[in-house]
């Protein structure tokens, strides 16, 4: 859906660009998380993976694939699951 | 599933402990963009959004419904798929 939405503008704007827009969007979930106002809260993580799904598209990273290639119903460090790594 | 795996941690850490991981995660992946390696590309996204995900969890939002809610099927600024903003 984002690459239907987003692709020709994200595209035009490019890799750092989107970058640098996606880290702005996690500063404001940070001052979100500071608030008690849930419905900014849930839009600031919705800007936060919409972003960080523009940047895939982008790059040509397929974010689906990627999370569930390395987390794969077991933690990619300790294999166990629930976690069960000890530092 | 990160809840299933990383809930117990994510929750002992807590909010400002996983938003700074989240944060270093954001910054690994700009590292990994000025790279020229595609596995390690999907690795780092693959940790943003794993980390994220870890976040809404400790803080009780649903980052799926918070993302369509705020994402459907059209942009939520001029509503318009594709995006016609024009700034």
């Amino acid at each position: 859906m984002m690459q239907q939405l987003y692709f020709h503008r994200d595209s035009k704007r490019g890799v750092d660009g989107t970058y640098n827009w996606l880290m702005d969007e996690v500063k404001e979930l940070g001052e979100a998380l500071k608030m008690n106002d849930k419905k900014a809260l849930e839009d600031e993580f919705a800007d936060v993976i919409a972003w960080l799904a523009s940047l895939a598209n982008i790059t040509n990273v397929d974010l689906e694939k990627a999370a569930l290639n390395k987390y794969d119903n077991a933690c990619p460090k300790c294999k166990h699951s629930p976690c069960q790594c000890t530092f």
